[in-house]
Parts: structure tokens; sequence; C-alpha cells
């Protein structure tokens, strides 16, 4: 029962952060998001890359598929804003972002509680045994500091 | 077993998000501090003072103390940056933001694993029978993910 919570808990934060970054993309026109957050920062565009980059990661890392746009991982995980010229387009990047998080729901929805609790794949069998929270739902609550962090940036893209 | 295991993955989230605001705050001037986070925006010193002010409020919230420092409400959470003229100084500020965390961290301690998923103050009684996952732990999981916001903004002030 109080494990339920604590998903519950973190679910509802992660999908808090991704309406809350949906909100704000929805109100920034495709020439805003290619602005700079802040001077000699990253572009709108760079982030909501390496955001839906990062999430697109998570199928692998929580042992529950495969990632949708592994050609994303180059331009916006490797390299830093602008070292790759061709981009996708703000309307490609729009569409993977909604189509990652909305295909992350759909599994999140589908896990029993004790999933949760399971390792996730970047840790040993032999190391999980002694480390237990290194499990799938930390991998939630570490993803959701991420996607917060960023968002204070791109809000600074609104006038 | 699982439950202390989720409030370990969430206080460990807690305590590596105020451990990175305190390596940026170390390496950051007073006079870095000072500066706008990014042109028209908020000021360092409002950011390390809001975070301080909206950690404080977190021991009446959590049933866990009183304030320390209520003072820091009306400049840094009612009022926006530069309504109020005569804010703590730099260096107050620095020693507020280190015994808010410091203190909250020895509560932290002391909880015991179901005191977590008791409510906190902001939901009633009965509320909270229809929604017990408005609990302490649900503070925390917010307020970290407050934290990153924020930081991700103070990380503009660094050259």
């Amino acid at each position: 029962m109080k494990q339920e919570l604590a998903i519950k808990n973190v679910l509802d934060t992660w999908h808090s952060n991704i309406s809350r970054t949906d909100t704000l993309l929805n109100s920034l026109t495709d020439e805003q998001l290619q602005n700079e957050v802040a001077p000699g920062r990253n572009r709108g565009t760079y982030l909501l890359g390496h955001l839906t980059a990062v999430h697109d990661r998570m199928f692998s890392l929580l042992g529950i598929g495969q990632p949708l746009y592994p050609h994303l991982d180059n331009p916006f995980i490797t390299q830093p804003d602008k070292a790759v010229a061709d981009i996708p387009s703000v309307t490609d990047l729009r569409n993977y972002w909604k189509e990652v998080n909305t295909t992350l729901a759909k599994h999140f929805a589908n896990l029993q509680p004790d999933e949760w609790f399971q390792r996730h794949t970047s840790v040993s069998e032999e190391d999980f045994a002694k480390e237990p929270h290194r499990n799938r739902l930390n991998i939630i609550i570490s993803r959701s500091n991420h996607v917060s962090y960023h968002l204070g940036q791109l809000a600074f893209l609104k006038k």
C-alpha cells in the first residue's frame, strides 16, 4: 500500500512536469524555440531535442523497449548545441517529444508496483543486490528533476 | 522494505540537489550572485532567498517545526525581485540557506518510514483520508523539482 503511494507520488510528479513542459512548448512559436534561452546558452530547439533524446533512452534503461529516435543521441546528447548543423526541424522535434512521452506513459501505466523496484539496466545484478535503491523508480525521480532543470531555462524563451 | 527504498530514493535526490546547489553557490562570487541570471530575469540573490524561504516553510508544512527566518517570506515569496529594496546581504543569505537545509536534514534523518506517509499540514484530515498521496514524501519530491528548476537558472551565472 505505502509503496504504491510512493509510486503514485513519483509518477504524478513526472506527468506534471511533462504537462508543464507541453504547456510551455505550446505557448512558444517555432521562431521563439530557435532562440537561445539566454545569451550564449543553448537554443530552445537543442533543449527540446536533448530532453527528447534523454527520455528516449529511458526505454532501454528501464528495460521496457527500444528507443524510437536513436538518431537524436548524437546531436542532442553527445554533441553540444550548434556542433551539428543539420538537426531535425522544430515540427519534427515537437512530434518526437510528444511521441516519446506518450509511449513512455503507456509503458508506465502497465508496470506493476513490484516492477518499479526492480533494477534498471545500467546496474548489474551483483551491484543491485548490494544497492537495491538503483531501481526503475529512481530513474523516474532523477529524470523528473532533469526536466525541471531545463524547464526553468526554457521558461526564459517567453517574453 | 520497498517503502523504505522509495524514501531513500526521494531523500537521496533531495540531498543531491542541495549539494549541487551548494557547489554552484560556492563557485560564484557575491558579485556574480547579484547579477540577473538572464537579461531582465531574477537576480541570483533573489533565487537564493526564494529557495531558502520556500525550504524554511517546509518545517511547518511537514509539521516538524517552526520557520527559522520568516522575514524572508515577504521579499522572496510574496514579492517579485526588485520590489523590496532592503534585502539581506549575500553573506546572510548564504548562511540562511545553509542553516535551513542543515536543520531540515537533521529532522529528515529522525523521521521513521511510516511518518513519511503521514499527511502534510496543508491538507485536512478529511481530504487526506480520500487522497493519501498528499503526504510528507510528496513535499520532498515536489520541492526537489523546485530546486532543480531554479538551479538550471542559477547555472547561467557561471561564466
